[in-house]
């Protein structure tokens, strides 16, 4: 017998194209009472990945039977406009329109669930447990091997009409720029995202002598954890690839601030563990913009959740679907 | 007496920097009972212009005296947070920090009175009133002399952390752009407002034979009213103006989609008067970057009510200011 008998749990589930990750959390919900991550392989196609995904939901539902009262899912992907589909994921081919929420509903008989982007639901999380806490307007910005975006209105996303809202990524900051994954040309995350420096780095690492090419061996062997250690150790090609990644991701939060106007806006994402690399550039160009009209610039924080934080998010989901549930 | 004693009134007020409107509407609020228009002449000084806006204000409310139940006022530059103090205007020097609110509520003690941003009261009119009618998420984007815009929730405008939610004017579209009048560089407004429009047309009307400089006689009285009668009448240069300002339009468009996903962008403003010439460009180009990624395109039209629509929003605002007070 459970000694908490009547502890509430909640189940959060992030759905990532690398890994699996499923936690459940109890009444002190800054700690995980279970975690299990698998390795998603999406080469091996959708049926394994989703097989994986509902059998871990199953066993955990089961161990914790009556005490799950909310669900809460992290979609590395988009999903439709009323959050019940996992349309698709740029780097998950063959996943097409997956009915996850009914899937796991399926598992959970009336116990409520949320889905949302990966993004979205990261944002969630540092509304509930991370830098945006307490503020009525965040923005969230993820700089990973894409760019991605969330806006919080007392903690919620907001959506849009499509589901679409907070694509930051694909906001055009430089219309010659180069062509981005999406398809278009000049986008953010064409410009500012881990892949993107990586690319930048590789183009220019034989042009002259650098750290970069030293550390990696082989211009393709080049990452963006490679410029920033190059930059670190005061090599002059990283940093000056950084100080552009920087003006870039400056002009876009310039942007996103001046549609928005938040409160705060947190940075998070892998190349955030090189904030203090490229942070101090970016947020000089938002300086810049914003004073010439007499604007205030808001704080932009790095992240202090780097890890788990779309797990962490998936989790303040599910107490979110819990309490609408509750209050209606 | 009047025949209808118990019809509600609703007062509407538009300070701007080129004219003054004041509107009152009954019952049927699509037509005025009276407007009056004086002219702002902000070269005579910040206090001429309050008695004017005071003095008409007063006496309409006297001649509809315990009829109003609301009062909405527009103002043609920046408002603070709570939206109480005309700050400044960028067209109206020597203004600074006029307590509005206030002083129109000493005029009309007990009657509810919202102020906002003309652009955003200009929403407000369109989600009312106009195309944005019934939509969820609306964006409005006015191109005049400026470029200024607003965003509704359910009719509602956007405020943001220091009211300065929805500065479309000010997003950065071409980095390496032409300066603005806010003081940086790149602006959308920098690049494709009325006054971006006449400048460009200015400084290429020597360089080649053309109909605007045949039609305004010198480079200097070149208008962006010029430069779209010579579009409409064939010439070359003044259609390849105007394909790079629906070019950038569209940049700014596409960027402000990517960040709301709207259920219907409007467009306002004196500029798209000249909507058939520029709205099909830029439409090409939002269509253009959100298909890459199959995101679907959001109507975009131009506003049916091209006058009054500030006055037309600040009737809206009084009807939510008197709304609110009864809910409450």
């Amino acid at each position: 017998m459970d000694r908490k008998p009547r502890e509430d749990h909640f189940l959060g589930i992030d759905v990532g194209n690398t890994k699996l990750a499923f936690a459940i959390t109890g009444d002190n919900e800054l700690t995980f009472h279970e975690k299990r991550v698998v390795r998603t392989e999406p080469e091996l196609g959708v049926e394994q990945a989703l097989d994986k995904i509902l059998t871990n939901s199953q066993e955990l539902l089961e161990t914790h039977r009556d005490q799950v009262k909310g669900i809460g899912v992290a979609f590395g992907g988009f999903v439709n406009a009323t959050r019940s589909i996992a349309l698709a994921s740029p780097n998950f081919p063959g996943w097409r329109n997956v009915p996850l929420v009914n899937l796991i509903q399926d598992l959970a008989p009336g116990i409520p669930i949320k889905m949302d982007n990966d993004a979205n639901v990261a944002g969630v999380g540092e509304a509930t447990y991370g830098k945006a806490q307490g503020y009525e307007q965040a923005v969230y910005l993820t700089v990973s091997t894409g760019v991605g975006g969330a806006v919080l209105f007392n903690g919620q996303p907001l959506a849009g009409s499509q589901g679409l809202a907070a694509e930051f990524g694909h906001m055009i900051v430089k219309p010659d720029g180069p062509r981005c994954t999406c398809g278009s040309q000049g986008c953010l995350e064409a410009l500012a995202s881990g892949t993107s420096i990586a690319r930048i780095a590789r183009e220019r690492a034989l042009s002259r002598a650098n750290l970069m090419l030293e550390l990696a061996g082989r211009p393709e062997k080049i990452t963006a954890r490679t410029v920033s250690e190059a930059a670190r150790r005061g090599d002059g090609l990283a940093k000056a690839i950084l100080e552009e990644v920087a003006f870039y991701l400056g002009i876009g939060l310039a942007n996103v601030i001046s549609a928005f106007d938040p409160d705060i806006v947190v940075m998070g994402g892998g190349v955030m563990n090189s904030a203090d690399l490229l942070l101090p550039g970016a947020i000089q160009v938002v300086k810049k913009h914003l004073s010439a009209r007499g604007a205030i610039v808001p704080p932009i924080e790095a992240s202090s959740i780097h890890d788990d934080v779309a797990l962490w998010g998936a989790i303040a989901l599910a107490h979110i679907a819990a309490r609408v549930v509750s209050r209606s």
